[in-house]
């Protein structure tokens, strides 16, 4: 039995080893664990198989499990950043939080009692959604001590007060309720990719007024990426922040799996570039939500998913290390 | 524009003056009627649009649009049975029962709501779900007097007390609370069909302590198609029934876009025989559930069950004409 | 039964009240309305499901259907012109022009006809095809009295002059006969997009000879999409013009479902800027082809073709209002 | 450069010499010779890839080429027949008949000119649709002469008289016209496999009223394979007749890549057993119509259509050798 | 972290406490063990994701990760036999075997080390392949001392002596060399659903004369599954005897998923009886193999072979028990 | 029987005289030759059926074949260029170059055999794979005399020097061998699209030091299209080299039929500008590779592949007319 005393744990089995389709699927071939045992971790992967929130096509519900089967092919550095995460942070796959699939309320409550176990270890989380409702749980445990920015790449705000009926809670208004329930700072975020028909103008007046940056894809063409990052960047400054990226900020022709597709959004190049140029902002946690797979025979959209993964966890496995002290020097340090 | 006192307005658009592909998508190329104006109609065709009570692969949401879309294609007379439906009764679709996607309660009153206007103009529903739940709405406003009969075909009982956390609505879950709240006669239900993998027995017992006749699969295969439908009618007797079809009841080779596929089903055919079969069982409304689009790119389940609801079609004309004058008799009466 | 004489029948049921994949698909769940009813109609969305005229791979018959699902998925409001179409103009969906699957000659006759009744009403028609073919009824129809201007989105000019064997009339042909039945002016007549191997030169010769200003591939690439807009408009001038859109003008990894595929083509959000550049531009009609179902099982090209759909309605929408008084704002004043 | 006067020539590339995937896919991977080059052919394989006479879902005129793709992994022995074709007779795919796509009646007389000349060669054809239309051409060929008998597997009897307007040729009439022009004799025509709804009886009571033996699906659950083959050979008696197979009489779970799914249907081994009990028939030619690849993203209808045409290319082998000399035989004695 | 010396250990994640869509799929969401750790193991499953012996269609090496993901739908009873496995034996995951994509020889010589290792710690292998050669490998660890009986259903005899060129391993050669190793005993060996088109019958005569029992598909549909039952466990014995199951012995309408299909096959039902009939077999071992995840894109094939999977596993459970102490019993009672 | 000794032999069948879906698809719809036969060829297309190195996804076995088919959907004269291929050249499908699905070793002998038949007759190769292993034995034999230039176009370096185990011969090392065995000269050699997470930098580092000039996509992107032409021919020269285009260089979105995929790859337009821009490269031969047919259900790769086919048949028949006489223009001479 492997030892997880170990930093090599930490670590995928290698591709060169033994073949990328070969194996359990987890996650970038990191080892399982529970929340319970990863003491060691530093950066804790982890999925909610939820679309309980979804209001136009479901499945999202199964992205966990086809992000984790694409992304054992992904490698171990980045290519042009040249970030090697695992040599960086013990990093490790913790499994899916539980959700009711027949409850919303109660699946709320039982991703955020996942999250404050994970954080309880002071691990990073990163999450594969699961409709955009699950950011919501996270934030709540994320900052329940005070707001963070927010990086929001998206085709929608996602900012609307409710939907029909007397329902508050859908994929269309989790940052509405973060907003409002201190969890971000609307003046530190920012939301890139808006775009499509409208109903009204509502939820962006709302988040315009509260201070937040909206970069629609119309000023995204106009300014460039490069612009964009600027942006990004003199929005969001210094301090911690969240990303959250919903795929259906690409196009559907990269990335069709998704439950609201927008036509006229980033291509996969616009996407990397987007990610690979937050190099510098403290990210303290980040989400990936949206893929539902009944929607892409092809599995691109996963492949998508599983490629901006990588890239994000070389972001925050960069950040981590340079805010200090990783479990795994230390464990280098003690068995040294 | 079209007068609705004309019977004439009540059938459907004629597919060898128009290609059944042209025109809006209506079940069986009917005329669209809002509830409020269906005074005249006998039987109405109903979609609703729901899968939040999906435990395993959701979409069903999707199914009333695409069973319209290859309801279409279907004809005007029986091949076997000689009915001719439009010939005996008024028949209209009357669109979707509304729902709310993300709050399940709620959804649950609406479509009772919906239902009970429909029955208020004494019109047969014949119901295309949505995942099994919504057996449970319809069932509430049908047999609020009293119970009634029910022939199931299905993969599995849905006579679960409950499912994970505090649930106890869902997919699986509709006839447990149909018995318990008195809306069906358990004395009077048959459920054939059933097989699959189980967690436990506590279903199929607390049906059985009940009266349920359950003629699982394997049954099905030593009785003989002619065999299970002598134990129906022996089941349901004379008095009023209703069928509710689950898709599953179909072998996935024949009927893959589901939620929740069982192999080792009935085939086609097998579903055909036992649906005619029914000749000569009082029923008074059907449903057709758990159609799941997004699990079938080729289409061939909802043709499967676009087949299946004009041979129930032909059934409800049938049985709506032998209990008494229809509206369409009495139409012909005052226009004639 | 909602009254046709009030302006709020003439608009889309509202998705944040019921869901987009609710109830019956209309264009835009507008208001379906045969042509003899359409007398308060501004715009009347319209489908031809025919492909009889296809040399290629045929399908684009089931193209109006699948569209009407895809367009329920549209909003209200345009995202950057801003344009409400159904707070400017009566909208309706008109159903299909007729046809008959086998026989194109009597085809082309059945669907002038049905324009003609409808142009009777004054009413400006946005179609939804069928092969490109449609569009020369269409335009028998529609400049019956004099030639009018085309923008023409394509990757091919259809200005052959026949077909194989002793057949002149095939989606390939439409604009020949136009030209030469004087339906449009070739010197306001312009081609985006050509490209892709050939045959001959023949085609283009044809058309430049007599005015026609082809802008293929490579031009709009050195011209940019401004450049492109630019000259359309300098082609076009002030005077009526009509749109035809073939979908193949896109690139087939955004819209595959189509039966003449050349690679190499437009991006949606190239195809956006496009039509939304179009505004200014003084357009009595349009139509949108050669979506063929069968080729995108992803249902994406659907979608590309809604989006499309709905932003040429924005554009007739204002186009019309600005002619003049709409039959929406005669009818708010009647009923004020 | 092989010698088309050995009979090696007429043998399939063997796929243990190399595999079934690789090399020009022509039928069998039987050498492709042009008409004019085959006078040493017995029986010829032949592809008409029309569907302008569909009514439905069209895409069979892709038929002939997958058809041939999936005929690549036919081997060269019937594996309960034991018969050995290549061993009996001199095989060659013929290439595909030329068509017309947009023009019907040119289409109809280019099909029966290539007929007439493989006709000329003393060749038996084994054809490959197209839809059923083309079963017309091909008969007005062979039997110009006399009245020929015929098997016809079908869901339809494709006995109308004619479609909506004023067209009397679709793919569900091309055996009207056969009784009417004399090609096929009705007393001696048996339908095997018709069910589905029915618009009116109209057509099964043409043909009825001519003598023409119709077994509909539910007779033939009644009377079994065996009592239907028996029944047919009845009909058939000993005289020349000729096989249409329409791959809609099977099952859409077993063959989904059709234009006029119909559910209830023979299973692939139930069309085998047909077939093969065919086994004593004198058959002069046969036709495999109906398989649209669109409509099957599996391939698998192909692949039974491929395995179909290899049973009855054994049938056609056997037959041919029965009524005297082939001209393999000749060949081999004069090279001998 | 949980305890591998505690019997709850061994059993799956429950489906109504966690939905089945959720966390990481292993097989039958047991718990993943590296074969090293896996001394309380009394019944392993195995993935073998090779398919370099694949002649014809390949991709079976992506199979062991897709009928995990499948497998995880399965519950924990078996719905006719009643049998519970996981109360019986102690079960895990062992993960992949690994292989070397592009060296035949030296993947042979890597699986079969895997089964020495496996097979040293008393633990029953239910193994997914991969293609056919896998068992070669397989049986030459497990009958390493002497030959056993082989319950084997197929397609194909799988007994070539070659293939193409020089090689002599391939899929279609395993028991080929199984027989000529001493592995397999022929007399002990029953074939069971042969069929298709031939090349020739050496492999059939091969067999035949070493006493194999080919019962081949037509003698499958006169002897009636229980028949063929019958001559299973007539030719099979008492003895120790290995289950081969390719899933290609199903016809394509049931499981398309496969490199080598053949029509006329099995359907689901027959497969499940015919594997529930085995009870009473002495089995040893068992693999299911040939899944082919390319040309499935429903996924039907793996929810098949996942079902017959549990289904072969609950008969394993219950041989291992009936031969003795199980460890899970061991276990239960030092823990007692 | 068509002569071979005339030019007119060499030409396709025109796609306005039978419909380009119709008859045998060999690629463009030229005649099919043996090589044996082939002496006036100048121009060989060549299908190369293997995918055994391929360490991921594999099925590219069978896309000759598929593009084949597709390509028959290409015209006669290139659209910018405007050459017109088959007025300079004599060009033939020569099939397939034999391949053992199941041997390695033996298939790149096979290979290479059949190109030094190939060769022998002074046809210039134009080949389209399986997978890119392939492009070892096609230089083996091209480049026996002395070593070429080569333009590479792929996500990946393929300069690996082994793969897992003791494999040194996979889809990932053949240009490793192919320096190695003096095939290529490193420093006329670049590599063009370059990019994907890495295992390690030293595939790149072997290439860099022997002098391959890499450009990876993110340089591409700064440098532009224009840019990487002007670098490639700076790097090429004026002397002999070959092509060869991966497909993979190719975005998903564009390309999604490939075993490696790598999302940020090129657009369809950007492929054709960089392949049309190679006009003035002296290219001897060229091969395509990778496509694998199984992960593109909606053909488009293969569209893709084929345009891309024919873009280069135009650049090769260029150069081989200027670089002197073709047998083309000796046979027009002789026949003059």
């Amino acid at each position: 039995m492997r030892d997880i005393k170990k930093t090599e744990f930490y670590k995928p089995i290698d591709g060169t080893k033994m073949p990328k389709f070969a194996g359990i699927a987890t996650f970038m071939k990191l080892p399982y664990l529970e929340p319970e045992d990863a003491d060691y971790v530093d950066i804790g992967l982890i999925g909610i198989p939820w679309d309980g929130g979804t209001t136009y096509r479901s499945g999202a519900r199964l992205a966990p499990r086809q992000v984790r089967d694409a992304s054992t092919f992904m490698r171990n550095m980045h290519n042009t950043l040249k970030i090697k995460p695992y040599d960086l942070c013990n990093c490790a796959d913790l499994g899916d939080a539980n959700i009711n699939a027949v409850n919303l309320l109660e699946s709320l409550q039982w991703v955020e009692d996942f999250y404050h176990e994970v954080l309880s270890k002071d691990i990073v989380p990163l999450s594969v959604g699961g409709d955009h409702l699950v950011s919501l749980p996270i934030l709540r445990a994320l900052a329940k001590d005070k707001p963070v920015g927010m990086v929001h790449f998206d085709a929608h705000t996602d900012m609307f007060s409710g939907f029909s009926g007397n329902s508050t809670f859908s994929h269309g208004t989790p940052f509405y309720h973060a907003v409002n329930e201190g969890l971000i700072d609307p003046k530190r975020v920012v939301q890139v990719g808006i775009r499509g028909s409208m109903y009204t103008e509502e939820d962006r007046l709302w988040g315009l007024e509260r201070g937040v940056r909206i970069i629609d894809m119309e000023e995204c063409h106009e300014l460039g990426i490069d612009g964009v990052l600027e942006e990004i960047r003199r929005v969001i400054g210094n301090e911690e922040a969240y990303l959250s990226f919903d795929i259906d900020c690409l196009d559907p022709a990269f990335a069709s799996g998704t439950g609201t597709p927008e036509i006229g959004g980033f291509t996969s190049i616009e996407a990397q570039q987007l990610v690979r140029g937050l190099d510098g902002v403290n990210l303290i946690g980040a989400d990936l939500v949206e893929i539902s797979p009944p929607y892409d025979q092809s599995g691109n959209t996963a492949l998508v998913g599983a490629t901006l993964l990588f890239e994000i966890l070389c972001l925050l496995a960069d950040c981590k290390q340079k805010r200090g002290l990783t479990k795994k020097s230390l464990m280098e340090k003690q068995n040294g």
